[in-house]
């Protein structure tokens, strides 16, 4: 079990996405995500993001609204939960990534990337800007097998996300 | 590091409160809590605390709200990361909990009661219907020495707490 942050940091109609191309062993490998990682000693999990954040970009988060948790339950990784940042302002200049490549990528352009089939359905959630959800994905390998929102199944048509 | 859940169950202006009395080398011997504990494999927030109020109380809960996450950071226990809910709806009768004695207090009673300092903070966020938040309280033993509300230190005047 182990708690992460993630945040989706927004410019201009893009995110900045990491492409996680240099690690090995990487849950993530070869894959899009946005900037996080796991919580560190006593940290809340804003305080978590933020450092994530510094670490990965150089940005200073400057604010944020906490979007949700989400319950991945794996059969391969064990369960993680994963608390969901969007942030729109910020400073500083971007550094490169020890985890990847860092590219802006426009927002309706990142479900066309290599991404976790349930990363649709959040960030559906998001742009819609549903209030504190908490979404529970679960996957048989990589296919996404349980989608669950506050509670209920949810069928996920993802070939008509936006 | 611990992940836990705890629900504040309502009925006609009262909480149902557990006085854990029962249980040796518990982090709350003698004190007054709602109802909760921590997540088993693969749980969500909510699923883990709709189990822990069926195991504890015999009641199903049948609608809820999620209020916000309690970071605790301790010098004694290590973090615990709590996912907080009321409900007022529920099913069922109520039988003998094993932790300790459950009891229906007047809300406004509950403050003078033995509780933990930091647990007055969250009441109060949770009655004044404070959206999703995020609260850091940290513990030196018993002692609340910080507490900090979406990011911000806050001071808590105890007394006035409601």
């Amino acid at each position: 079990m182990k708690n992460t942050s993630l945040c989706y940091i927004e410019n201009e109609g893009n995110f900045l996405m990491l492409h996680r191309i240099k690690k090995k062993n990487d849950i993530n490998k070869d894959k899009w995500v946005g900037i996080g990682g796991k919580f560190e000693y006593g940290e809340t999990p804003e305080e978590c993001m933020k450092r994530e954040v510094y670490e990965e970009t150089g940005l200073i988060i400057k604010n944020y609204r906490y979007c949700g948790i989400v319950t991945f339950v794996s059969d391969i990784w064990g369960t993680e939960y994963m608390h969901l940042f969007t942030s729109d302002k910020f400073e500083g200049d971007i550094h490169e990534c020890d985890e990847g490549m860092l590219e802006w990528v426009k927002k309706e352009n990142v479900k066309n990337l290599s991404i976790w089939e349930g990363d649709k359905v959040f960030l559906k959630l998001m742009a819609d800007k549903i209030p504190f959800f908490s979404l529970k994905l679960v996957y048989v390998g990589e296919k996404l097998t349980e989608c669950i929102l506050n509670g209920k199944a949810i069928k996920t048509d993802l070939n008509n996300m936006k």
